[in-house]
């Protein structure tokens, strides 16, 4: 099969089929979508070689479980031991022995065809389009700030970062009737979030007020963010942090400890949540995709990413 | 009066008595002890500039309010205009607009004299020794941890660092029913630990396992600290950070993420429930004070806490 391989430097390579587990279906890819992480894996983020990619939609061609066969899926990306105390308390996306497709010792979906435990899969509803049901993945992970942390309807929540995660994360928040300002440096996304009916501020324009917000995402994807989200979070308030980089981030302990800020990390999250709000409407992706290239042009598909203006880029190994 | 005098440089100085403000009390300071943010400050934390001093205990000498006059007073550090948002919340601490004591815009206690508004004042009960009473401060900050953040009996609580905080703060966490670890690197410290029934680790000759505490206060009072907290605090635990300094930290964020850690920031707590612990005996302070100097040897007093071995150093204004 056609597939982007990383061993230090990205190519499109021909290779094996994933060999299947036991338990394992194979899945047609239709549509992967590029991630933050992904550029960050190719700058030597969490040591990875091999097939990347973790945000995709197939079809399952192989199962030993006849009735997955032809389903369209998404499927989660933490593939677990089933064994372990984090598993056993339902939070096997922390099981110490997980693999991680295209992120830890698993190969990822920037192929033709990957292969996944039936317990990582979830079908995707008839009436949702593949281009749709392709952010799953990235919805959940913007859905998992309100499962570690519930926030009253009305709070003043700032999503610092006009890219994918902030505009989804910025749409999940406002769905939950929060208050919601997205900080960014691009017209265009932020004319996004303004159409939306959210609040928005050009960083390089307008002033971002100090201390003013109870609780900050910070979506930048960039290690300098974390320092703008303490500037602008007011005491007592919380930092979620949603961005991995290779580079460690340095920020002023004192302003933490004296104003009693809480730093979220947070990461993946369950699928079902991200389905309905897709299926629902309630969040909208369609907006979010720059363009959409054939596998065989992934080398170009990351080189277009650069582009400040871009947003979601899809690869469609079946095209 | 006399005092100790922070320009840029620390000096024994004779300064005028300082000006009381409508509501406030005169204090005769007994004991000052000096707290790791006293030694921050003169490496240029917050910028302050006068009479360093937060940890106090004294007797009021002049006050409006006649029915003070000779009360044993100790003080809560911030300095509150009592209208806004934060004060109305019960929250004063976090007033924007407030001085605090020794570390903004306010003479401290390192000093024959200190006034504060009686609203910041709670009487001593006659059972607590000055040398007790003078640790309500410190130990307020270390019950702050559990007003902030409530932990369960049984939890795996590490604490890092067996310096004065450090050694507050597990014992109040230990009083919780907390399964408490001390980590430090000074056998005498460590042995009050023990001696106090906790389980010790000695950071330079034992291994620190890895991903093993549910909550980490690091008291170390290092940029250093953060980064080895972020090692042994399970996936989705807690870093609490106690310390504040003059330098920026860096971390590692994807830890932080991945591992959905939440960093605490936690600051000054409130006086009641320390005076309380102080008086039922659950925490033990004597044995924490390495030595106490006259106010006229204040400059020894600090260089006197440059020895690793050293714990609490109290001034004796009165002596």
């Amino acid at each position: 099969m056609k597939a982007l391989y990383f061993d230090g430097k990205l190519s499109v390579r021909e290779t094996e089929r994933p060999q299947r587990a036991p338990g394992d279906a194979l899945i047609a890819v239709r549509f992967a979508g590029i991630c933050g992480t992904d550029r960050q894996i190719l700058k030597g983020y969490s040591g990875f070689r091999g097939i990347p990619g973790h945000e995709f939609v197939g079809e399952v061609v192989e199962c030993d479980d006849a009735r997955w066969i032809g389903k369209r899926v998404v499927g989660e990306i933490n593939v677990t031991c089933g064994s372990c105390e984090w598993c056993r308390r339902g939070l096997g996306r922390h099981c110490q022995r997980r693999t991680v497709m295209g992120i830890i010792n698993r190969p990822g979906a920037f192929a033709e065809f990957v292969a996944l435990p039936v317990a990582n899969l979830h079908e995707i509803p008839q009436e949702l389009l593949d281009e749709e049901a392709v952010f799953t993945e990235p919805l959940a992970a913007a859905c998992e700030i309100l499962e570690q942390m519930p926030i009253s309807g009305g709070t003043r929540v700032a999503v610092l970062g006009d890219g994918r995660l902030g505009l989804l994360a910025a749409q999940v928040l406002q769905h939950a009737q929060t208050q919601v300002t997205v900080i960014g440096r691009h017209d265009d996304k932020l004319g996004l979030a303004r159409v939306w009916g959210m609040s928005i501020v050009h960083a390089g324009k307008q002033p971002i007020p100090a201390k003013s917000f109870t609780v900050v995402v910070d979506a930048t994807g960039s290690p300098q963010g974390l320092d703008q989200a303490l500037r602008i979070v007011e005491p007592r308030g919380t930092v979620v942090m949603k961005s991995t980089f290779h580079e460690p981030a340095h920020f002023d302990t004192a302003r933490l400890v004296v104003d009693e800020i809480t730093l979220l990390g947070s990461r993946c999250g369950h699928f079902p949540a991200a389905i309905d709000l897709l299926q629902s409407g309630h969040v909208k992706v369609q907006e979010l995709v720059s363009r959409t290239f054939p596998l065989e042009a992934g080398l170009e598909a990351f080189r277009y990413l650069d582009q400040t203006s871009c947003l979601k880029v899809l690869l469609a190994p079946g095209a």
